[in-house]
């Protein structure tokens, strides 16, 4: 079975495009999942996973919950509750991982914050394990430790998931955000089966920006194939997401697009 | 003793400046260190240690050494040649450090460059152990990795100190480049009396920049004192760098940018 079998079209990967336009464009290439962003579901999950069924697509995650330290106890009440109709969208879509993007210390030390998302995600496992959806917490570059997460690497994703014990909580592995790290293929190995999602990108020479800054896979230094292995090595089987985020791809993003993703992922993923 | 007597002033705090203009606004605010960089010590070490002495200025430590990956065997001969240089220039200046920025991958894969790297210090540390100099292995920011070090955590670097396994192979820790990893405390303390240098900056939120995106003690997220007196409480005594990589301080940067390092020292550091 070829691994494109395994893509999943993450819907910022072409930011201008509607919901509409994502599954026409992955229908007719023959892109078998689309990765969901909350805010890009016209408000409307229901509508969304119909119109995806429709066309034959799976959805692979929904991106994000997480975010969890606010200075206040309010704030971070309120996040939590954030987080409940998050599981709930990813029940309605079909998702079955909930991607969770952690948060900055957003007021606390760094120390609080995490024990503050440590504590959050225990607050909201049940609610998934009651909905059937995993929580992928998702190690984020540590260039965003300061403004979108305090989760950082792939061993500290890892610890959390284990502290947690619950199979819906698991770990995403995302090649940008960890391909530098010393310890990433024994983490990869120790996480196992704990992994629930693996995103491919590529790592552009010099990085445009810091945000904005990723590449089309081939495109850059990351050693993808390498880390897709090893993953697999695992167990893991399941959607391999391509999410990129890039002023230039989104400005040019036609019905090529899914075309030249399939040619570049076949010859570096 | 006030902190202000570990003080150093590293040349690229105020890159516009000549390095008479260091000496003399160092020398002047009362900053005992100089922290000096190779390419600007107006190709004369001999004459910039002597002006430097003059006023009585100390040299915490020289930078860089390092960048040892390249493509070729001959690109990483003439590597290893110009560390022997650097040695000569520290040994000439006082300077008791060497700084290793250790360089990208440069067209090995990750693996091979790090090894590449390793290779490296230990050819070159006999020299600087003849020379009386300590390498300092600084573990950059993940975010450089690509670019400028394949070096990117300070268990990283201790772990590689040790298997050099010299007083004259030790490490730096500069907030900047570490204060996100869940591991810093414990890596800090294991690395105990390897840790040569320690540097000080701020991390703003937003990050103006990748590389000019450092800010001055007190402007950022970094948990500064912390870190300082995780540090000392190794032992560590020694000076302590200002090292600020910033475009609008370098356009701002006159006569009053001792005082407010100072300042800012005193409260932040």
């Amino acid at each position: 079975m070829s691994i494109l079998s395994r893509l999943s079209f993450n819907q910022m990967t072409a930011d201008p495009w509607s919901l509409e336009q994502v599954v026409t464009n992955c229908s007719r290439a023959g892109i078998p999942y689309i990765a969901a962003w909350r805010h890009k579901l016209d408000g409307d999950p229901t509508k969304a996973a119909a119109s995806m069924r429709r066309e034959g697509l799976k959805v692979s995650s929904l991106c994000r919950g997480g975010w969890f330290s606010g200075p206040t106890p309010e704030d971070r009440r309120q996040r939590i509750a954030d987080n409940r109709r998050a599981i709930e969208e990813a029940a309605i879509l079909g998702a079955p991982v909930l991607v969770m993007v952690c948060g900055p210390a957003n007021g606390q030390t760094l120390e609080d914050a995490r024990a503050t998302v440590l504590d959050g995600l225990a607050e909201v496992l049940p609610d998934a394990e009651k909905a059937g959806i995993t929580l992928g917490i998702e190690p984020l570059h540590p260039m965003y430790a300061a403004e979108r997460s305090v989760v950082v690497t792939l061993k500290q994703a890892t610890d959390m998931a284990e502290h947690l014990g619950s199979p819906n909580a698991g770990v995403v592995v995302d090649v940008f955000h960890v391909w530098w790290d010393p310890e990433i293929y024994p983490q990869i190995k120790r996480a196992g089966p704990r992994i629930v999602g693996f995103h491919v990108s590529d790592w552009p020479v010099p990085l445009p920006g810091i945000l904005m800054g990723r590449g089309m896979m081939g495109d850059g230094v990351i050693e993808i194939r390498k880390l897709r292995e090893a993953v697999d090595a695992t167990g893991y089987t399941g959607p391999i997401e391509v999410e990129i985020f890039n002023d230039e791809l989104w400005k040019n993003a036609d019905e090529s697009l899914p075309g030249l993703i399939q040619q570049r992922f076949l010859k570096h993923v």
